[in-house]
């Protein structure tokens, strides 16, 4: 008997949502970089790949690593890489697979180009712009300055320009998402105009997250995707409009370990199971609990502690000490990061544990 | 050169609170028996037993596993064990060493006491009770009659009660510790004579939290605390009163990837190395921010996504991209599940890394 809590993927589901957002992807004319930090598996990213995206995206040079040694060969770490071990593990990981690595301060592109430099080679570099999400990136008016100073820097090939933003529009958080992602789009493809107008040739004008990427396709002049979290949706992408329910295919299993009072279960899966940073009642998504508890119309999963999940539920529910039940998580990509492994479920409704390789990557 | 975000425990601050703790516990006549959840590794946990401590509290069998493995000889599950996997599990272990189990429902003690049966051995249990948290726990009020029944159930040996409350008071969090404290202890005092009336030789009256130890210790008949956070504290304890932000003995390290702005500095730890189960602006501990960040007056740590935390600054702060940043994390046991390993820095400054071998224990 397979124990609890146990996070279990649907593979059917997960492959509807690969081939879905590739095909997506292809009758845009736009190329697919999925961000694999939602599912930290390079089996998955293969999967990916062979559906037709072009390479992964990472955070983390040690997650590109992982990925590099599962069989991946085209990585894109979309974040500053500034402390000196990690610039030389990324520069040896240059050596072995394509890698281009995020830039967005004149302090960090010269590190990169002194240790390229040393090394007698060139790096792919690609400028992270904010365009509203107050993150990293540099300002998007400074943008076109900080282009041309890492034009000028030895050994760094400025390829491209991106950013994240996810759901925000006019610089606040929004449940428009076609507004957010056209602005996105557009923000982007005019800020690439203004850097080619400065003789920088860039190629590379990539953006988007699950929920913007089709609206983003939209507009001309865009050349890639990142989504992440399509592979398995969530309930924070069903609240955006990005997928439905059904269409989620990542469920924690949980136990019913107490029932207190009628309208009260304890299950086994608290903040160490589930992720608490998609916290409930937060605008502009206004998630009810920290999950969708499936099939058991009015739960709400209203307090964690690290090792109990408070369930509220309605005082004719049957659950007992000993049921389990299924819940969505509100945000799957740190919620996998809590989990050493998954359970891969087949249509013969067999389970296979998959390690997250790239799982618990701080450094 | 040591990379970052990691998270550095100061072995001599850490030693304090673990001999301060014991002393108060012996100089109380209560046993101290530390809840391992907040360091999950059985190095610190002998520490711990060298001071004084009777045993260790875990919440999971692997956890008990993994102290067991580690040495340890005494160890309290304080939660209810349900299913069979862990079930079967507990009872192998409870032929290694001494293991007392949770129960808090019928159908929880008769599965337990099936199995024991089975095993043709007697497996000690400790009635968890709900004095407050409306967690786990049977309600205060039915405790007598469920007592009476697990007496009455083969194969199991009823020692003693315990609940886990922290700060409330009256059923509402508080910042009046030593109200809740007092309130705890004399609800199980007087809860364990009523259970002893019934003719039920219970012996162990167990309670107790990191803020609350030192007051329910003063309430007579109780008989043993269980506080887990004291080994490192956190800022959350230091808003308890529970210790001051010196006396934290773990911060994360972390160095600014980006300086967009005058007032905004970026760093590498997000959710993924912070916790979020303590949330900001949260009553009644309404804390600023993710962490108290050392020695920049002003700064606060206001938003967190997986990889990047969002680090407010004042104008002029000198603050620059490959900078290093110390911060205290809101709560330290949910942060130390993110680390697969610990610093333990020494007094000559030296860091050696240290497994945190019951990480990750979702199962």
């Amino acid at each position: 008997m397979l124990d609890t809590p146990r996070l279990v993927i649907d593979r059917r589901k997960m492959r509807r949502n690969i081939e879905t957002m590739a095909a997506m992807a292809r009758g845009s004319g736009v190329s697919l970089r999925p961000h694999v930090k939602t599912h930290k598996i390079p089996d998955i990213a293969r999967e990916q790949l062979g559906a037709g995206a072009v390479g992964v995206t990472v955070a983390k040079v040690s997650e590109a690593e992982v990925m590099a040694d599962g069989g991946v060969e085209d990585i894109f770490i979309a974040y500053p890489v500034v402390t000196g071990p990690k610039v030389r593990r990324a520069i040896a990981l240059g050596k072995r697979v394509r890698l281009v690595v995020g830039v967005d301060s004149v302090e960090g592109a010269r590190t990169l180009s002194v240790a390229a430099e040393a090394e007698g080679l060139t790096l792919e570099v690609r400028l992270e712009v904010d365009t509203g999400l107050k993150r990293t990136g540099v300002p998007y008016e400074e943008a076109v300055e900080l282009a041309r100073k890492i034009q000028g820097m030895s050994n760094l090939d400025l390829s491209g320009i991106y950013t994240y933003r996810g759901a925000v529009l006019g610089g606040s958080p929004t449940l428009d998402i076609k507004g957010a992602g056209l602005e996105e789009g557009e923000l982007m493809v005019s800020l690439a105009d203004r850097i080619r107008e400065e003789g920088i040739e860039i190629t590379d004008v990539s953006l988007g997250s699950t929920p913007t990427a089709e609206y983003v396709v939209e507009v001309d002049g865009i050349t890639e995707i990142r989504p992440g979290t399509y592979v398995f949706y969530d309930r924070m992408q069903a609240r955006l409009g990005a997928c439905t329910l059904e269409e989620c295919a990542a469920k924690v299993v949980c136990t019913v370990v107490s029932r207190p009072t009628g309208n009260r279960a304890i299950v086994d899966g608290g903040s160490k199971t589930f992720a608490t940073d998609v916290q409930p009642g937060t605008p502009p998504l206004n998630l009810e609990g920290f999950g969708h508890v499936i099939g058991h119309p009015g739960a709400v999963l209203e307090r964690l502690t690290e090792e109990h999940g408070m369930l509220r539920i309605r005082e004719n529910d049957d659950l007992r000490v000993g049921d389990t039940v299924d819940i969505i998580p509100n945000h799957i990509c740190s919620t996998v990061n809590l989990h050493d492994a998954v359970c891969m479920k087949g249509e013969d409704g067999i389970e296979e544990e998959l390690r997250v390789a790239a799982r618990g990557k701080v450094r």
